[in-house]
């Protein structure tokens, strides 16, 4: 049985002329563009040649488009349609007069917290973003030719738990930098550690269920959580971590944790409570996620060994990232599970979008397992180190005791606190120091609750410091001094 | 404030030694593996020199590894350690014993449905692979290497609505090719259509919402709406598509369609089924998702509009991909939406993984944009006409009137239904033809009820063939013949 030929309606000159016109003077195509070429257009709208020349045809005589021999038909370099413009500005959420979902109205509720980046600003010390120039172009290059290079017989979808290569290059790396110990079945590779958080989510949060975050924490995480229905219950944090002893007989059913470096405050969790919270976990069964997202920024500390190691019940699930280390761009990002989520984190990840892409996994395979990885992160860390050192001395040099700065001694990121300056002025100091060109962030959006005590009537700043080069630390630093200067205190 | 020195266990050289030695016997460093040198490791651990260096010296001793001058030590040549093996077999769930969400436990419930590719097979007919050699190896190079050169002066955190240049490309590029009308704004670049798919049920569903579906329908898709805990409406479909006329007084939230070409069965929605399927969805206020999954291999067929462009109240969205096109690996779809859903659309994708890998959204553009994919598309589109004509070909001059052959005018798979096998000898057939190296696979899973009437009793096959080479296509059929000779029928 053959399909009968149905009676579809055909594409004259004359639709065409139109929707050339129109996307011409919409800026779909703007002057200089090069339009299709009549054959190719031809053969893409399943029409005769001779329609498509009659509508460019007319476009000529009335001056839409040029024709030169040899070259594609362009716009004519006098049409002044706008094009669209569109950059990585906040999201704009429209009212959607239809129906979304129960998920889909707590993410238009929640989304003031969206930010994104001002390309505007000189000095921008956002956390996050890191040096261009840091980036190990060369190396990479040759890790991703090497990829390139070897052509696969078959092209079809992938295991979503990773590229087997990255797998097993992550199980070495993971057990010299980090001591884990795990089998390459319990390494599931993400779409950057934001990808796992959203996946834990999923798989283990319904509406309505307790979980637990340090505070103040990271937004995007608590967002993840959240945008599940679940409820935060919210621990203070001091130098030592997450206050374990605040638990008590609370139960939740996860707890999100960081405790290698509390973020954003900048405290290593102590043995102590890394077994009160392991016991907690355990008697009211919850799961832990250990964000070790920056751990491989450590200058004068000796090295815990992470949660994941310490749980004998594999409660614990770890989370990596190349983020921080190579590019946010690149969206390597990766989980080390307990073996009974496993599975279903698995069909989550194939759910979300059956795998990771394949090249960008197998060169980061390739970098590790020569070793450049390593090399390139120990050059990462000496050169933050510096950036980290000369914030401080700035700081301290030009503050003195009007500043507080905690969280030094590892990450890419410290928190001030201005002794002398009400909370009052924050918003304008931010203000001004943007329209000077620097880039300054309050600690306020990541604290929920309010922090208790003095910390609340401070004027906080979360400094990332890993994009800016020494003098335009210095220079930021001078400029924060002015800003504060020109304020009414 | 500084924070005070924690008391932290040191790690001694026993503590690397045991870990190392049960690294190397437990296979997460086979033999010949090249250990860390000495001096990595002791930075790595904040360690003294000498403290590795012990513990080496001990490995050594016991020969579990062997130092040369000027080389890494490596694992001894003798160690029998069974590496981890880890291949893209199907994913095993095991009972976890802890609590999962709703979510994840429909997950787990539905996980049969996940099937992978076996690397064994000589002539593979699955759907969604694509020959390697087929890969236009040369310009993606060249793009990837355009882009990798352009250095940028910060990494950070990018839209999550994707790369604006690949988003421009795409406007232009949809609009030659489908005819789509629409700004950049409406285009958000997701991690496959896959992810598309997962996004949208995620903020357009919720739990016991009823959406229709074609029958037989992609599994995928419907996974991605029954994780979410919504319940099909499944209609069926004969040559012009899904029978609209079957919608009568159903209301649903969305709707899944494939109006190109129906998947698996081949259709193309008459136009008439297309206004009765925008009516209804204006009715009872429901979403349509237009899955355009292979609109790039059209043969013999006059395009059709998209339903996105005949919808003036703007309930559709598009969502396409290049996973046929250039690589199922290469994770690159984009869904085009109303204006309504861009927002919450875009705050998904970013809670979900913030965006897309950026080198490989911008190789896309730079490859869109310089004409090169156009010209892969077209020539891509022959070769598969060639398989596709030597696979009816075959079939007809092997099996004449016993087989009937479905959807055979566009795309890159048909549907055979032998009409004097029983469907008993299905499953028989289908592991038989596995045991010579040709993979078959059943039109049965992607039927959900079965298919009404005859076709419930009668062998049916989906059978791609873009990965195949003409002469293995033969060769496939011929062994398909001998399989079902050696049935006993």
């Amino acid at each position: 049985l053959e399909e009968p030929k149905k009676r579809l309606p055909r594409i004259g000159y004359r639709t065409i002329y139109e929707d050339l016109r129109e996307a011409i003077c919409s800026g779909i195509y703007a002057k200089h563009d090069a339009i299709p070429s009549s054959r190719g257009l031809a053969e893409e709208l399943g029409v005769s040649r001779s329609t498509v020349n009659r509508a460019y045809e007319q476009l000529v005589a009335e001056g839409y488009i040029v024709v030169g021999p040899g070259t594609r038909p362009r716009v004519a370099a006098d049409i002044h349609a706008d094009r669209t413009v569109h950059q990585s500005e906040p999201v704009e959420v429209r009212s959607a007069d239809a129906e979304l979902s129960a998920f889909g109205r707590r993410l238009i509720d929640s989304h003031q917290r969206q930010r994104s980046r001002a390309p505007s600003l000189r000095i921008d010390f956002r956390y996050g973003s890191i040096a261009g120039e840091d980036f190990p172009l060369a190396n990479w290059h040759r890790s991703v030719n090497a990829v390139l290079r070897r052509r696969e017989k078959v092209l079809s979808y992938q295991d979503p738990c990773g590229s087997p290569a990255l797998r097993q290059a992550l199980q070495n790396y993971l057990w010299r930098a980090r001591l884990i110990k795990c089998s390459c079945e319990q390494i599931i590779i993400v779409n950057g550690s934001q990808q796992a958080l959203d996946l834990l989510a999923r798989i283990l949060l319904d509406p309505g269920d307790p979980f637990v975050i340090e505070n103040p924490s990271y937004a995007m995480a608590r967002n993840s959580f959240e945008a599940e229905g679940a409820k935060a219950l919210p621990i203070e944090v001091d130098e030592h971590g997450m206050m374990t002893e605040q638990l008590g007989g609370q139960r939740a059913r996860l707890a999100y944790v960081t405790p290698s470096h509390q973020y954003p405050l900048g405290g290593v969790m102590s043995i102590e409570r890394r077994m009160q919270l392991l016991s907690w976990a355990k008697r009211c069964g919850a799961w832990i996620v250990e964000d070790d997202y920056d751990h491989e920024f450590r200058y004068d500390e000796k090295p815990v060994a992470p949660l994941f190691s310490f749980s004998a019940d594999a409660r614990v699930i770890y989370i990596g990232t190349v983020s921080k280390s190579l590019s946010p761009g690149m969206r390597i990002g990766y989980a080390v599970l307990p073996h009974a989520l496993t599975g279903v984190f698995a069909l989550a990840k194939q759910l979300a979008d059956r795998h990771n892409s394949v090249l960008e996994q197998d060169a980061l395979a390739d970098f590790i397992q020569s070793g450049l990885y390593e090399r390139h992160v120990r050059r990462q860390r000496r050169k933050c180190n510096l950036r980290r050192e000369t914030l401080i001395r700035a700081l301290k040099d030009t503050f003195g005791d009007r500043v507080e700065i905690q969280g030094t001694q590892t990450g890419l990121h410290v928190v001030i606190w201005f002794r002398d300056i009400p909370i009052t002025q924050e918003a304008e100091l931010i203000e001004r120091a943007h329209t000077m060109g620097v880039g300054l962030y309050s600690i306020r959006p990541l604290c929920n609750p309010p922090l208790p005590g003095e910390r609340n009537k401070q004027i906080g700043l979360v400094m990332g410091y890993a994009s800016i080069s020494l003098t335009w630390i210095v220079e930021g630093v001078a400029l924060l001094q002015k800003v504060i200067g020109d304020l009414r205190l």
